[in-house]
């Protein structure tokens, strides 16, 4: 169901990563592709199963990777695909979602906002709805990076996972559990978006009123109940960040592995730097889940601060 | 014989760089494995012939990126590595190739007095030198990349690949000739450093005195008779371009692709911008070749000019 352009993915060890952060780094890298983030895995699943069973249009909320992908997706099947985003989402994303042909329309207000009218818009419209995360072809196609994870030789100790609405974690997650159990599954939120990790913490939904972090891709307010259930099942940890820290994984990625990176993408780096010695020594992965940003904030993170090395 | 982390690379669409360039823009990715280049397909392929007949100990000399991958083939295989580079290549790929545990020795001079002393340390302690595009092995590697161009569906109508020394430009070239003879083999230089343009041109080896580019990579001046005869039987064309235009290629990479490249890998984007009339509306695959680049360096380039769109 899935084209293979979004399968298969590099996975490498970057020794250059490795002075700086004390362990074993391998990069899974889901953004050299066409929308530029792991999210095409799942959408690629949902517009086939829609194509095959008739429909002709389907909704979704989104941050900004959700919409892109869900719009390639339903282009190349014949689908209308209208995409409900922030107006504070980076233009980046907004641009592109435009540009696949999707439907845009952006709501004054954050992603959980955006969640509330893609619901309306589908029931008034009777079309299908788009749930990130709760969608079980959403956590499938994550999924898919867990089995291309699990057939790594040699094998890794643990995985470092973006968390936000939970697909990542949990389609990874779930396939990691059972096909390398002794792999740590650790997903990391921004401090500025706790929700889900204060409800794994808590094992009850805990929401937020508000978010504030530049992690525009994992800023969620109102986790899911079901996913968390899920997350319950495959998260050995849930883990969370300093804005710093983030902006120094991205500027990480960029002097020592040549990557840009989203801020979500570089969560799992950022988990290293503030708790070298949980990682030392051990083998991690870290899914660079996305590479959408708006260049000139982009410049900004990093260019800020000093370049380290070379 | 090729580690498979070196193969099967991205190949995608990358239609937000196609506003700017008025064509169909597919890049096929070589830097997202441990040496951020193509060249560990060509050293794979020495270093096992190497150490398969018990060869000990390998000699080269590289601008840097053939240096990184013959270190990181021959450290797998227990071979000793020796590269001679310019004391004046960048100082990330001479830092990478002493990070993988090669013996560097600079020499006062360009690319063509590094392969002088290589050739002497090979004469002196009688081991195997590896002289880059000459050496059938690294034609062969990078021929690995044509085999996986040739796959693709749909069909593209032209490659653009960059030329120095030239085993991309013959090993690609030569599969594309033979599994998709329509399309065009693209070869791009820069204008600073175009010995091996001149002597395609002119069927005949021209060398110059000098180099003035910013493209490292691919900054020969005296090309080697057998691949200029290769060159001649498999290239529809060479091509020179000025060093603003493969700023401006680095710049949209970065701004439209999320890629950071080295100025070799920037060469195809800058022929297209220099001459959009041959390119509209054609599908054109450009092969991002190498991202090792002096950071300090690149901010400056990618960093002069205004921002283009997001």
């Amino acid at each position: 169901m899935i084209d293979p352009v979004f399968l298969d993915t590099p996975l490498y060890r970057c020794e250059a990563l490795e002075p700086g952060l004390g362990c074993t780094v391998s990069i899974k890298l889901e953004t050299a592709n066409p929308v530029r983030s792991f999210k095409a895995r799942g959408t690629e699943v949902v517009a086939s199963l829609l194509a095959g069973n008739g429909s002709r249009a389907v909704v979704c909320a989104s941050a900004g990777n959700l919409g892109q992908a869900l719009a390639w997706s339903g282009r190349g099947r014949g689908l209308d695909v209208t995409v409900v985003a922030s107006r504070f989402a980076p233009a980046a994303k907004l641009d592109r979602i435009r540009a696949l042909e999707a439907r845009l329309e952006l709501v004054d207000g954050d992603i959980e906002v955006a969640r509330e009218r893609a619901a309306a818009i589908a029931r008034h419209d009777g079309i299908r709805l788009v749930e990130d995360s709760l969608d079980i072809e959403t956590c499938e196609g994550a999924a898919t990076i867990g089995l291309e994870l699990a057939g790594t030789v040699p094998s890794f100790d643990a995985v470092l996972i973006a968390l936000g609405g939970g697909a990542l974690a949990t389609g990874v997650g779930h396939v990691v559990k059972a096909l390398a159990p002794e792999a740590e599954v650790i997903c990391i939120q921004p401090l500025g978006a706790p929700a889900m990790t204060h409800s794994w913490r808590q094992r009850r939904v805990v929401t937020t009123d508000s978010t504030s972090t530049i992690a525009d891709g994992v800023a969620g307010r109102r986790p899911i109940p079901a996913v968390l259930d899920d997350l319950l099942l495959v998260a050995d940890d849930a883990v969370l960040v300093q804005e710093a820290s983030i902006i120094a994984g991205m500027r990480m990625l960029l002097d020592h592995a040549g990557l840009v990176v989203e801020p979500s993408a570089a969560l799992g780096i950022a988990a290293i730097l503030e708790d070298r010695d949980r990682f030392a020594g051990r083998h991690v992965v870290t899914i660079v889940c996305g590479s959408n940003v708006d260049v000139a904030a982009y410049r900004r993170w990093v260019g800020a601060a000093p370049i380290h090395g070379s």
